[in-house]
């Protein structure tokens, strides 16, 4: 199990009455962490917290949040166990910091007690590596269902994704590609989608369903510097057939090419690999 | 904190990374326990198996799940507290069971490892007595998201259901319907809704999101024995305005007549009390 701790205590438990167990009721954050720094870290707390007000959840007191984020994460702060022997030397230490926070424990049925306490994970999970290249994905069978009050916010009821998630064996997808019950483009299972069009990034609108990512937010401030215009607007699958590249964006794996949508294909990365260096990620 | 077991452990506490928690990843059931015996257990458990094989979730092992059901259900059969004290003499012992099954702990984001072991929680709720008489139900504004995928069963993500108790104070409504994010009436935020037309019961047919209730399809049967036909069918508000009687029904709760929606009032609650007394309820 990682390090973790739950309302500031090293703890690997939680009560069953938790709203988050019982109903998904909460959010939560997954970021990247190197040599003990969180990448993106205002972005991160501000969704969060932007979360809480949208559900009516009590936020955790903001200080006490942000010393146990550093708490844990300062534990990617060592040298590596075996440079030599690895062969890599100068590798950062990085590792993924996942933050849960959730309604409070108890209430009766779904009604949740006005103002009850908030629950707060705060976990360190081991960086896997991805495969470098641009990504092989496909679409879901699974449609997104719409729902405007939970656009947007990163909550805890994630079920789609899982199943869409389901559908293909790790290894013969990279990722996978997600429409809403009406057939417009959202998103990836845990990425945001972008499509290059002329000089124009296109990415969906996000007012029905979708996370409006960390990394996604960074890739439309940084786009003006790169002479770039965005269109936040509703995304069709013609987009994507039209588009000259393709990318997806996540705050753990950053911003990553795609070579192939099922039977579409691109060969152009060069947006992309622009916006990575504008913003200094080393994905 | 209720009796509760844990995988069969007396425990009040589920690992962190529990996909229940995580990701609402799993599924729940809340059965009435009258005098240490689970009512309508077998729907109970056969909805609970259905929503593992839809979800692709280990099921628990049948006979494990039930000797812990009556484990925890045997703790309402016992004498009154104080009979004469409280003048309840006869008044049956109640409680709530709940039971969640879960994925299980672990994997590696939203992907599931396939064949993982699933997680149970088997408890015991004191049984909290409600209003008699007919119901006043108010609209919620929240709509619910449609799904195809996880219509019906009884899964963890429950955000949609937290949000809409949320819109009123506790004693301001019995109750609250639902509409889906197209204007179709689902049900009621726990409960599901019938609508008596001449002598057929119109009930939503929930083939886009909703939960099929124990107690619907105790209704549903039973409803041919007294000459009442059942259409499952898309219900609109209009169905509503038009309709002679209204009544919700829940495992829990009963069968409960309903005596006005927002401005709308009905003062019919026959086929609402025939449908129990064939039922042998004593709500």
């Amino acid at each position: 199990m990682p390090a973790m701790l739950i309302n500031g205590q090293p703890s690997q438990q939680i009560p069953a009455d938790d709203r988050g167990f019982q109903y998904g009721d909460g959010l939560f954050e997954t970021a990247l962490v190197v040599n003990g720094q969180v990448r993106f870290l205002e972005d991160h707390c501000q969704r969060l917290f932007t979360g809480c007000a949208r559900l009516g959840i009590t936020p955790p007191d903001e200080a006490t949040l942000r010393r146990e984020i550093a708490q844990v994460a300062v534990q990617t702060d060592r040298p590596q166990a075996d440079p030599v022997q690895t062969g890599r030397v100068g590798v950062q230490n990085r590792g993924v910091l996942k933050i849960i926070v959730t309604r409070g424990a108890g209430g009766r049925g779904y009604r949740p007690t006005a103002g009850m306490p908030s629950n707060r994970v705060v976990a360190l999970h081991p960086f896997n590596p991805v495969p470098q290249g641009a990504l092989r994905l496909r679409w879901c069978d699974i449609r997104l269902g719409r729902n405007a009050r939970l656009a947007g916010i990163k909550h805890l009821n994630r079920l789609e994704q899982v199943l869409a998630q389901s559908e293909w064996r790790e290894g013969d997808a990279d990722e996978g590609l997600m429409l809403d019950t009406e057939g417009e483009v959202v998103c990836a299972t845990s990425a945001n989608v972008f499509a290059v069009r002329d000089n124009t990034l296109l990415t969906p609108d996000l007012r029905f369903c979708g996370v409006q990512g960390v990394m996604r937010a960074q890739v439309i401030k940084t786009a003006a510097k790169l002479k770039l215009a965005v269109s936040e607007e509703p995304l069709w699958p013609h987009d994507l057939e039209t588009a000259s590249e393709v990318f997806i964006t996540n705050a753990v794996r950053g911003i990553r090419s795609v070579a192939s949508l099922d039977s579409l294909q691109w060969s152009e990365t060069g947006v992309a690999t622009r916006l990575s260096s504008a913003l200094s990620l080393s994905n």
